[in-house]
Order: structure tokens, then C-alpha cells, then sequence
């Protein structure tokens, strides 16, 4: 078990009917004015925008709104909002929506006191100061409403880059699952793929940290019980809520306690998703992940055996991943890169942009045409 | 799944050789002169004072020394701690040792700011202030070094009662398992008891919480590993290593989320402890808890019984309840009342000092009798 640091101090409120708590959140920490960053206006539909601007009112708190935030959020529109923030003077941000709206809120919660926030994503220039940051969830599936990660897009450059701090980290979040009733069923299950991936991600570059293994096992197996229950009852509340508490956990530090992770997938598919942008995250971990675990389980047998025996009652890791698969065909999830859009000339151009660093994971460090293998068996 | 708010402000520094880092943490805090409050003198024998007062003088802070907190913490020795505190000025606590030595440090923080600390632990006042509390953990059973959660005993009245508020949560607390491998035999296992029990109050509880049922039998697993590794190799960093984070998960709100515990079982131990001082809280509560277990089941069948195949790979709860307590003896600890020198005219006695309220529990409400039929069952 490696030596860790955890230290999480967002405030999490949980459950049914828990948004009208945004302003008296937002009242605590003095801001008076604040921005409002949403996606394409969802929120409209699921009562999820007035129950925020309620909420803001009734503290006398007030607010400035952007809409327009993409699925994959870009710099540019971070940029915009920047700028609206140097001009009109804003005290805090609430992104309301999902991981893409909050990872947005936090380039621009930072970008307003630097120069330029891509800098930071490219590890040019650390950040020091960020406006605090509340959020209101409306997909679980990231994990950004309770952790010191951003992932941005910068359109121009084909480029998708983390960036964490301390300071990224919300002050408040609110996840109220039943807003979550309404969401369409593609949404719902990539935010389940992208959950099993930020597990599989510590789990896999597990070994002596029984504790957090474990613990990552009932986690995957909540994930897949809960997608399963939603695939006949979209609206229940109860897997609603488990896949929402367990999204959470799955990248709040609670999964990786003791481990250091692999992310060589996140990194193979932000490179997919930063070229082509109409890829869902989630989509594109579901087709990489199989292919990953194929050229790599031979690194940490004895765990991916567990894996296969633990939560798919397999005999191999290799049947493991078939019924992985079939699942993924179950809730309707491509598993090929071809289904895609992808052509098969990309490939190579697409591994080439995975490795900003010479190499790349911890269960098997991949170099490019290591990656390369591994889009090829995504194809 | 009930709605919660989860918030945990407490840094958690975990592994090995971590212990050098007091100094500086508490140099953040602003603090200069600190109160070290320690128990028996143990952590004399384990370097443990060493390397805290070795970190203290290297970050230029200034420490005075109070000794012999008791393994169930006083009231008579907290208002001593507070009436030195009064006298000399102090910034800060530094707690060094046991689930006991913090718990006297978090009555300690809050007591310099009242009149009587024991009129918040009997819910007469509730505390406003309390000076910040750092932890160098040396034996992980109760949780105190996450939690918001403070037990104290009052000897002259013959109660033992909790305390909980946000202000009594730990600012920093450092986990180094290795100092542990010193503990004797009884200490590990009464930790390792202390554990499960925190984690049957919630599990227990359960109903449609899946996530949290399903990480707490994560976690009872690897407690039940991690002590039956120790029985074997009392120096196993692994087993130490994953028993310390298990102990830290199972009262830090994580093992709780959703959840409205029951806490009869502690409500029962206490009122045993705080009449015989001498017995360990963990070793009180593996006598009370089968016979609470036997009692209750029926109100909460399915779950029951899901913990006796997952946990015990039994096909009844009152198998799982034998193989619980065979356990308790392999582990070599006492599995009745009888055992622990306490006299059968005494449980009406302890019956009628469990109830605070008029009733205990929520997967059963127990009256006085209730208890009764309990005490009996563990006699």
C-alpha cells in the first residue's frame, strides 16, 4: 500500500429535493454575485434551472448566466466566459449540469488570474488563486463535482488536457438523482462507462491495497446493477441514487487511496474525443477499455483473474471481456472504434497524440505503437 | 436511500515514515504553542514522541505535555488538560496515541470555551468554538481521527456518553500503520472488533442503500483478513496498512452514507464501560454485539441474511452469528459477560443506564427490557 494524502473538503448534499440549498451555500461563503454556467438548456426541462434561480433569490443572491457550454467543453468558450467575469465583476461560479459544465467552471473559476488558463493545461504556469466553485449535478458520471480535476478541449490545437489543483475543488455540490430521471438513455449509460472506467483505472494498478480493491469491487458491481435496473425502470429512484453516490466515490480519492493509477484509457480516448468532439467520453472509454485490458492483463494476472472471477463470474480474463462487451451491447454502448466514425488511417495520427509524455500508463507503460495495438484491437 | 450531507474537511497523511510531517502542518494552522496530549507513556516506546517532537521543534513550534489519558478518556482529566490550557495559553492540541487520546483532545478543544464541558455531552449547551485538533494516530479502531465524534466518560455519575459537532473534526490527521506493529495482541483485535461494530451499526441499518451496503461487506471482509493475517504476522505492514484505512472508512461517513444508523449496540457497551473502566471498549462491544445480532434479526431479515452468505458464506444469521463468535475466540477475545468479571444482579442496572431516551435503536426500538433480554443473551 504506497503512501497517500486524502484530503477532500467539498461538501456534499445528497438526495431528493436538496437544490433549494444552492443559495444559502453560495450566502456562506460571502459571494453576492455570481455565474451561472450551464450546457445547451436542459436544465430548462427538468425544473432543475428554476429551482437554482429560486434558491439564488430567495439569499439575494445575484447572478449572471452562460449557456452553451459543449459536451466536451472547449477554451474558447471558457475564454468567453472569462472575459464576461473581467468585465462585470463575479464572486463565484455554480455550474449547473454535468462533468463537462463543472470542468469548464473550473478553467474559467482559475483562468480569471492568469493570462492564459491553456497555459496551465499544458503545465506551462501552475495556478494559485480560483473563484470558490458550487455545483448542481444533473448527470453523475465524471466524478468533477467532488474532485481538484478539470479536462478541457482546445479546438484549435486537437488537444484534451487535465489540469488539477486543490484549488479546482467545489466548495458545495448538490445532487438531487432524481433529476436524473429524464435524461436519455445514451447519457445514462456513458456516465456509467465512464464511472466503471475511473474504478478500472485504480483498480487494475492495484496489489497489496486490499481495502481499496475491495472496495472498488462493490463499486463496479453497484454500477452494473444499477444500469441493469435503469435498462427496465428509468426512473427509479433507488439505482438513480446508488449510481449517483457511486459515481462520486468512484473519483473522490476514495478509489485510488494507496494506489497509484493507470490512465493510459482516459488518455487514448481524450485523444479520440479531441478530434473527433461529437464523441461522447464515456462512448469512446467503453471501446478502448476492453482493448486495453486484452493487451495488458498479463502485466497483473493475478488481479485481472480476480476481476474476471469477482464481477463477471468468468474463468478468464479473456471471457471476462466478452461478457464486458455484451453488456456494454446490452445498454446499447458501441464497443468498436469503427461504429464510430473513426477511419482506420486516423489510427495512427490518434496514437501519436495519446503520448504527450515518451510513455504512457502504470499496469503496462505503453509507448506509442503499444497504443497503437490497442486502437487497432478498439477497431 | 435516505438524503445525507457528507462533508469532511479532515486531511488524512497515511503510510509509512509520515509522522515528520506534524510540524508543518500544524505551522499552517497558525498555531505556536500546543498542548500534546498522550495517554500512558507508550508512545515513548514506539518513537513515536521522538519523531512528533523531533517535527514540532524543526517547524519552531512550542509543545507542553500532558500525560495519562485514560483508555476510557475522563471527564476529571479533560478538565485538567483545560484548566492548564487556561492557565498557559495554548494555540493548538496535538493528540498522540489512541481513538481515546483524541476523543479527550476534541472535549479538551471545545471544553477552554465553556463553563463545564460536560453540560454539551449531556445536551444541555452546544459548543460554538473549539481550538483546532491535529492527530498522530497509534492505534486505528475508533475513527475519532475523521470523525466529528467525541466519547467521554464521567466517573463520578457512572456515564459514558458521545459528543458530536463539526468543530471537534481533526484538522490533519497522520496514519503511520508501521507503529502499530508494537500494539499488544488484545489492543489489534479490540481495534479490529471496535471496527466491525462501527461498520454493523450502518450496514445493519440498510435497506436500499446497495452502494453503502455493499462497501461496508468490503470493508468487514478485510478487517475480518487483515486480523486473521495478524494473528499469523503481527508485523505485516499490508495487513496493518489496510486495517488503519479500513478503520478510518468505517466512521468517517462513508460507511454511514444514506444510512441512519442504529447505535444501540454502542449505547449498551458504554453503559457496560462506564461502570467497569477496566473493560475495552472493542472487547464489550464483540460480547454485546451476537447477542444484540440474535435479538434483532427478524426486524431485518433479508439483510441479516445477506450479511450471514457474504460475510460468513453461512446459510442461516444464527450460523453466521457461531461463526462470528468462533472468530471472536480464535481471535482470543471474551464472547460473554460472564468473562468480563461483571456480575448477573448487575444488568438490570446496565439495562436502565443504556436509556437516555425512552427507547434505543432503529432496526429495532428496544426498551429497558429489550436491553434486558440482550444483557441476558450475552451473559
Amino acid at each position: 500500500m504506497q503512501n497517500f494524502i486524502f484530503h477532500n473538503p467539498t461538501k456534499i448534499i445528497f438526495g431528493k429535493n436538496t437544490i433549494n440549498a444552492i443559495g444559502k451555500e453560495v450566502k456562506k461563503s460571502a459571494a453576492k454575485k455570481v455565474l451561472l454556467l450551464a450546457g445547451s438548456g436542459s436544465i430548462k426541462n427538468n425544473s432543475v434551472y428554476e429551482q437554482i434561480t429560486a434558491s439564488l433569490k430567495g439569499s439575494g443572491i445575484e447572478w449572471f448566466e452562460l449557456w452553451g457550454v459543449k459536451a466536451n467543453p472547449t477554451l474558447e468558450h471558457a475564454q468567453r466566459a472569462i472575459s464576461i467575469i473581467k468585465e462585470i465583476g463575479i464572486d463565484a461560479i455554480v455550474a449547473a449540469g454535468g462533468g463537462s459544465v463543472i470542468d469548464e467552471a473550473k478553467a474559467v473559476a482559475a483562468g480569471v488570474f492568469v493570462d492564459d488558463i491553456w497555459d496551465a493545461y499544458l503545465g506551462k504556469i501552475s495556478i494559485s488563486k480560483a473563484l470558490p466553485i458550487f455545483t448542481v449535478l444533473t448527470i453523475s458520471a465524471t466524478g468533477s463535482e467532488m474532485n481538484p480535476t478539470s479536462v478541457l478541449s482546445n479546438e484549435k490545437a486537437q488537444k484534451k488536457l487535465p489540469l488539477a489543483s486543490q484549488l479546482l475543488r467545489p466548495l458545495a455540490s448538490i445532487i438531487d438523482p432524481s433529476v436524473q430521471s429524464s435524461l436519455p438513455w445514451e447519457q445514462t449509460v456513458n456516465g456509467g462507462i465512464d464511472i466503471l472506467a475511473h474504478i478500472f483505472e485504480s483498480y487494475f494498478a492495484g496489489s497489496s491495497q486490499e481495502v481499496t480493491i475491495a472496495l472498488n469491487e462493490s463499486l463496479m458491481k453497484t454500477v452494473i446493477n444499477c444500469i441493469d435496473t435503469l435498462a427496465q425502470d428509468e426512473k427509479n429512484y433507488s439505482a438513480r441514487a446508488n449510481l449517483a453516490w457511486t459515481a462520486t466515490l468512484a473519483l473522490n480519492g476514495i478509489s485510488a487511496a494507496g494506489i497509484i493509477g493507470d490512465w493510459a484509457s482516459h488518455r487514448i480516448e481524450h485523444s479520440i474525443s479531441a478530434v473527433h468532439t461529437n464523441i461522447a467520453h464515456g462512448t469512446g472509454l467503453g471501446v478502448v477499455f476492453p482493448a486495453w485490458i486484452k493487451y495488458v492483463y498479463k502485466e497483473n494476472i493475478e488481479l485481472f483473474q480476480r476481476w474476471a472471477k469477482n464481477i463477471w463470474n468468468a474463468n478468464s480474463v479473456e471471457q471476462a471481456i466478452s461478457l464486458f462487451q455484451q453488456k456494454l451491447k446490452d445498454w446499447k454502448a458501441p464497443t468498436k472504434l469503427s461504429e464510430l466514425g473513426i477511419k482506420y488511417e486516423e489510427l495512427d495520427f490518434i496514437a501519436s497524440n495519446s503520448l504527450e509524455t515518451p510513455t504512457l500508463g502504470v499496469v503496462k507503460l505503453l509507448n506509442q505503437n503499444d497504443v497503437l495495438e490497442i486502437l487497432k484491437l478498439a477497431y
